[in-house]
């Protein structure tokens, strides 16, 4: 036992100084989750938290991908260490991971200051939700900073990985016309900055002016949410890019840039933290109650309550209720 | 309370017998949650198992509800009573999803056999996919057949949908392009039935040609995967539509229904129900267990240690391994 600990400090230790091959390493393991991953964080925890984590999420098609290498590109320019998550939810394959991991490469390729990852597996214990806040960590305790977090879809996941977010661009392009009226509520939510990208497509002005409108709408609402939250106030900002060109990608790292300084500012980041650790330990705590629940069980308890249920001999809330008395017993 | 019961279980009668404002009132209980929801649930539970489950998902812009609203219109040529759920997990206001059945209701307005409900809070005690699995429920128990659940996005939540429905439609849209690619593992896991809508635009047949190159290439995987798990054999269709104009909905119908035939022939059907009532007793004990635990702790104990984990004092997986401890004391 003694020497396991050993072996996790050490992964550690080398993780703190940037090795990339222990970085590499190390997020693998808590790709897979379980106790040494767990006791690998541990090490690594008092290391993090110098990163500024950036979501960047939107549908398929608005060209997410290249706007994230053109980021990390603009950051580096910026002599900036920089971390790449590219999580995709709907890919339960790592050979997808890889080959995507290998086209983005293109560019940073040999860059010992960019790391980029894809984090594809639902292998997860806690669901890949917890497989990228650990996997940010992992690069925090490196050094790498910021750290963007790429997220396909406008689904939950989305709306989690804005959690683990300090910032969070939403990435639209011209044409998508009544989807953003669909989307309009929940972009509102998680929305710091919203990207306009292929901005050099017809009707991008009349993109950027349905969602200048929307906001306005919008804008109002949110103001007096904040003034009731007592919570000090962040205009939106909206940027056009054509990302594939380069074309307005620094003026988009300024605009997070701007969100970062107000974050620090208005004492906002600290509460972030604060939430984020929060969720993070109520996402632990489901799992590992879960587990220690099923572990009371005869073999197959569940299993049984879940045909039970299926034959309508019983209702879920029924069963459930029985399987919870089982802890008294 | 014993006059609660009551209340509860003639709700549920009425529900049975069809009555539309009993199904709307079910529906405002199941989609809130909590006990009273679960109580309901219980006395509908013994009615439900009867309908056929269709889910439909895609990315934004493939006109997902016109097909939707094309297939209510074949169904209920058919004879069919039909309900229609629309899942938007990305809307936390209840007034966009009141606005997207009004929509929506053209068309269908006024016949009794179809009754369609937005699902946007998330308010939801247990999340949004318990939400909708227990909304099913309640139109399963009042004789809806089929019941079309339409979502939004290509994130995690797609992949919960897909786990409620019985039959999944996946919608793609000509020129698309690299995005099938990117997306390509995940729609071949969840898809039963491919559409491709808008099939009168411009690279319908580029379209189809790739998704089925790309489904020959993945029919060798998931035919090894389904023989080495004894499962019978499913050939994914493809179906071109232009849901506008209603064109190959009607054949779009067939798939569905040869698909359900399938799951009958195969016991495919009495296994998912297994599956699926085992996925949903998880979800009910994790929020259950969590629950209890924090209503042990003393006031604001959960807080204190997400600050601690803030402020870097102690990791995350050491806290919570002092917060489960909490429920020995």
């Amino acid at each position: 036992m003694a020497e396991l600990v050993g072996v996790w400090k050490d992964l550690a230790e080398r993780v703190r100084r940037g090795e990339r091959r222990a970085v590499a390493r190390a997020l693998t393991m808590v790709e897979t989750g379980g106790p040494d991953a767990q006791a690998l964080l541990g090490w690594l925890h008092p290391a993090t938290g110098g990163a500024h984590i950036v979501g960047i999420t939107g549908a398929p098609g608005t060209g997410k991908s290249t706007l994230v290498n053109a980021l990390a590109a603009e950051y580096r320019r910026r002599g900036r260490k920089v971390g790449v998550i590219a999580v995709d939810p709907t890919s339960p394959y790592t050979g997808g991971a890889i080959l995507g991991d290998r086209i983005r490469m293109q560019g940073h390729h040999g860059d010992a200051n960019v790391f980029i990852r894809s984090m594809a597996t639902r292998g997860h214990l806690g669901g890949l939700a917890v497989a990228t806040t650990d996997a940010v960590r992992v690069m925090d305790a490196a050094g790498f900073d910021p750290i963007l977090v790429e997220t396909v879809g406008a689904g939950q996941s989305e709306v989690d990985i804005a959690d683990a977010a300090h910032t969070t661009l939403v990435v639209l392009v011209p044409g998508l016309g009544d989807d953003i009226q669909a989307i309009k509520a929940g972009i509102l939510e998680i929305a710091d900055v919203f990207v306009v990208n292929k901005a050099d497509l017809p009707g991008a002005d009349q993109a950027v002016a349905a969602l200048r409108g929307m906001l306005m709408l919008g804008a109002r609402e949110r103001a007096r949410w904040q003034r009731e939250a007592g919570a000090p106030t962040w205009t939106l900002p909206i940027q056009e890019t054509v990302a594939a060109d380069r074309r307005g990608v620094a003026d988009l790292v300024d605009r997070v840039q701007e969100h970062a300084a107000f974050l620090d500012a208005s004492g906002l980041r600290a509460a972030i933290e604060r939430e984020r650790a929060e969720y993070q330990l109520r996402d632990i705590l489901r799992a590992w109650l879960l587990r220690d629940l099923l572990a009371g069980l005869t073999d197959g308890g569940l299993t049984r309550a879940a045909e039970a249920v299926a034959e309508r001999d019983i209702d879920p809330y029924t069963a459930a209720t029985q399987l919870m008395a089982t802890r008294d017993t």
